[in-house]
């Protein structure tokens, strides 16, 4: 049930004193191969933290044979200083593993703008340290030294014939992935080529953590990588690779959505009679992000008036008065008119179903959010102080 | 101080039964000529209310005798019945006043998808009320009767040599205007034709209202009003008229901005050296909409790094690393690396100034908002129960 679950893999996390409460904070995922097949999507916010620049470099000739992850300090806009720091960091693992450091992603997560001279020994004692304590059992303890303002550790596993598939993720808040989400590692001992790793990673994310917008705020250092080791021998049919990795995906991105900050419902706006795919995400999206229906979620208040509101910024094709909504099974608005009684709503189970008919073409998205609550608030006014 | 300071105007508010409160509901502007000169602006969200929808008919030719303006119902997503609402209520002051339907602006605020018969009852029994109120110091009275969850009413006057414009505003929550605002008339009694003072308006909403995005939701009933009565019978040059017309619209924006629901801190986002002030504008309304920085802001956390990603999910031309970010004039980073303590930062005052340079060219621009408060969600998850 985590990233040591496939074999080939080893893993460990650590306390390395980068986090105030002395909780575990750096953890290694190291592939044992016989491959070292990877592929890796990260975050497409132009402003990009160190450790994505670097990995960036690292997954582009498609081995990678570690991942060092750090929580406790994203490592973003601390200038060449802070670049300086994830490349030492990469060179002691690769150093402890006898591998190189060019073959090393480093992840990093935490508050923008911390990085200095403490920060920078701590990660590098830590890594020496994670690299002393892997275990191809480790992955429950990789899982933990990652988490930030998550409640719990968040893993998964697609297992197959002969071959599997697991893989951790962290995640709460500034959880809008652009190509990529917060920090995910995947494994798998199946015999993938990177190439093939990197189409089916694409394939997999574009629709599970692409449509994940809790917050509508994208990160500097969302990475998600998969890994390969090749040692079950096996060589799964491309299509069925690819929806093991989205099945894995999917799942957790639903860990994600349901441990969101502050959030008291899950929120999945499906959209249909789309014109197109694009138009149904950008739908799906801009409803997600509107703080005045997040609010009436999280008051129990099933305000479509402020649904139609979101759907009129767009750029879909669509007619306002073609427009039908259901929450929960309950049509509340048909034709962009008033339909059932909102009260007929029951919106006191955790997870929302929105659907929304724009009735002109045949394309569908379903987008997953939270509800914007007094408790985001006031862990996100809280945060970095 | 209000719609009536312009000679040639009068006004009136009268409870109608819309708010439950029992407080007043339908406002009713007059302008009493000579000249019958308008222009006005409306929400560019496509979800348009049927208040919006009519009255974009009437302004068309450039005269208006009337606005008559409700609370307690945005008459938005109603159906035709809505729409034949919006119409009998042009009829109903028509009637009242002397003049056509066609010549009568209708403005209509509050919770979507409402507007049955007893509304319409109310608002057009309402409206007769308000024609036999009309007073030419009414303009207090009209203020506060458009009034939703704003705290107070909101008017401002700029005075000029031998003549005058004045208006009044209303708006808390769903701020963020597209190509208008909120409810808004403005009375001038200078003599200036339909087309100048289209231009006039369009000139001074797009820096002032247009600028102001308090909670990244667009109205569906947004509508600007300009009147000119020509009873001063002076025609001011049109750079003078704009400029005062900027001033007046800039003052109502600022009280919208400063009663804006829930907030704590109004914030101005002044971005230079941007490649072009298109640039400036969508990387000051993304900061501004990016509710992790604003939920700092309300911690008094001078979060900086929350800007910086924001500014990464922008196509605007800028380097990461070429970025500097002042808050109340102490500059916390330079260079997308850490400058001053984020400590020397006093965000005890209410307004907060943002300085963002993207030192790659020369245009600014300023978008003003607001944080993101318990208050805010507090009232947006309570507001139609």
């Amino acid at each position: 049930m985590s990233v040591t679950t496939a074999k080939g893999f080893e893993a460990s996390g650590v306390a390395a004193g980068l986090k105030s409460t002395g909780a575990p904070d750096v953890a290694l995922v190291v592939n044992r191969g016989p491959s070292a097949a990877a592929a890796a999507v990260f975050t497409s916010n132009r402003s990009k933290a160190n450790p994505v620049i670097w990995s960036q470099q690292v997954v582009a000739d498609g081995v990678v044979r570690a991942v060092v992850l750090n929580s406790g300090g994203a490592n973003c806009f601390t200038g060449s200083f802070g670049f300086q720091t994830t490349h030492l960091t990469a060179e002691a693992v690769g150093d402890a593993l006898g591998v190189s450091a060019g073959d090393v992603v480093v992840c990093s997560t935490g508050l923008i703008g911390t990085g200095d001279q403490v920060f920078r020994d701590r990660v590098i004692s830590g890594s020496r340290d994670a690299a002393a304590a892997l275990d191809d059992g480790g992955g429950n303890d990789a899982a933990t030294a990652i988490l930030t303002t998550d409640s719990h550790a968040k893993q998964a596993v697609v297992e197959r014939d002969g071959w599997s598939i697991g893989g951790m993720a962290k995640g709460a808040g500034m959880l809008a992935p652009g190509l990529a989400t917060m920090l995910v590692v995947l494994t798998t001992d199946a015999d993938v080529p990177s190439d093939l790793l990197d189409r089916a990673l694409r394939e997999a994310t574009c629709v599970t953590f692409d449509r994940l917008d809790s917050d509508g705020c994208m990160s500097t250092n969302d990475t998600v990588v998969l890994l390969a080791s090749a040692a079950s021998g096996i060589t799964p049919p491309q299509l069925e690779f690819t929806a093991a990795v989205t099945e894995l995906c999917s799942q957790l991105a639903t860990l994600l959505q349901q441990d969101a900050e502050g959030s008291s419902h899950d929120i999945d706006i499906e959209v249909t009679g789309a014109h197109s795919e694009t138009d149904a995400v950008e739908v799906g999206r801009s409803i997600a992000r509107n703080n005045l229906f997040k609010a009436a979620v999280f008051g129990n208040d099933p305000n479509w008036g402020r649904v139609l509101a979101a759907i009129g910024t767009t750029t879909a094709e669509f007619d306002p008065y073609n427009v039908d909504v259901s929450m929960n099974g309950v049509r509340v608005c048909s034709e962009g008119a008033p339909d059932r009684p909102i009260d007929e709503v029951d919106l006191s189970p955790r997870r929302l179903h929105v659907l929304v008919g724009l009735n002109v073409g045949a394309a569908t998205a379903t987008i997953r959010t939270n509800d914007l609550t007094h408790d985001y608030v006031h862990e996100n006014s809280a945060y970095s102080s």
